[in-house]
């Protein structure tokens, strides 16, 4: 395999990923899969954190989207509990219908505890409302979620929300907008850290077209009327 | 949530999908978070598929992959042995590192056996190869990974392979191009089946930029000096 390989602006080895009960996967995949093609690349081991070691599902019984009765999810094992799991470089957190649940507070209190010691935090879709509501995000630009935006965005009253974005980059916060965006995140900060090089390489293998723009966004305008979901968390 | 609902052509109300050590993240992960949107319409419920009950873990230390040593994967509990899953209207294939893998060998079983019974079969990337080696694709137009295509076409001699084509559709076999790919065929399958304003409406929530035209392929050109990594099953 021929990568083009630089040296990283800096060592990143232990990237976690914070896994609760209703993740959306490809918040979290999406990423994952380009992380893991990074990792082929460099030494970087991968933390599935969670409030316990049990298997965490990624389905829900919430009418609020699932109108159906439907099981459908998939369950992750975690490596690492909120209490084990060693100091991170980077924290990926997903979003999901999960986020507004009783059961993601824990994740609240993890990126809360632990942002303080990240190099880098990166959210996916309504993910940023878990760090809006730990705090991280106060004063600062962010993006999230446009089909449940002013839900998502609800919860972070102090935070410098960016409704037309692919995604925003704030100091070592970087934020993305809904589900599949956060793969153009993930793309992006591999650039500012290894270069482009190797973030196109990793694009072009996953045969993903890359908006490595982050005012692009059609999707702020196709929801412009308002949320398609009702993900309050008050209610 | 308001969503187009228009009477499906058909019941589809078992999905499965087939999982084995090595599978690649994004190929199980973004069809399925799809096939999740459509299950919040739909009373339609997921199977995960393996050899055996134990987590399945979509890491490799294979090297022809993995140069750095890295553990980089997810664990995920299948649901199902390939012996105890009852009768399945779609099976996804995922590819990756492990269809080349002697783990990969239970799955070209199920596939054969299982074909027969399924209403649609869906690959995403060197899924192909599986389906391939299983015989279902013989005699049929198929695509498979831009990135490894010799490797991944070189098992399926009887298989009319489409270098161009982001996904090809041959009677109820599905197959897509590499990774992201997988993402687009599944679309293009609910958009056949169950219309297209609820493949719209569910790209549109995961805020991603649908390729509907199966001839879209600009990876067929980015990698027509041939395989980029050494996927080579024989070897």
């Amino acid at each position: 395999m021929s990568t083009p390989l630089a040296a990283p602006a800096e060592t990143i080895s232990k990237i976690g990923v914070a896994v609760f009960p209703g993740f959306e996967l490809l918040d979290a995949f999406g990423p994952l899969e380009v992380l893991y093609n990074l990792s082929n690349a460099h030494k970087i081991d991968l933390y599935v954190v969670a409030a316990t070691l049990d298997p965490v599902y990624s389905g829900t019984s919430n009418p609020r989207v699932n109108n159906s009765g439907s099981r459908f999810g998939v369950s992750v094992v975690p490596t690492h509990t909120h209490d084990s799991v060693p100091d991170l470089d980077v924290l990926l957190v997903p979003g999901g219908i999960g986020v507004i649940e009783e059961t993601a507070k824990p994740t609240v209190e993890f990126v809360r505890k632990t942002y303080p010691k990240l190099k880098y935090l990166i959210t996916a879709c309504n993910g940023a409302s878990i760090a809006a509501r730990a705090g991280v995000l106060d004063g600062k630009r962010a993006t999230t979620s446009k089909a449940v935006w002013n839900a998502a965005t609800a919860v972070g009253p102090n935070v410098h929300w960016v409704k037309t974005a692919r995604y925003v980059v704030d100091g070592n916060c970087w934020t993305s907008s809904g589900v599949s965006a956060g793969i153009d995140v993930t793309l992006a900060w591999i650039a500012k850290v290894y270069g482009e090089g190797l973030a196109r390489f990793i694009a072009n293998g996953m045969e993903y077209e890359w908006r490595d723009d982050p005012n692009w966004d059609p999707f702020a305008y196709i929801f412009a009327k308002g949320d398609v979901i009702d993900f309050n968390i008050s209610a």
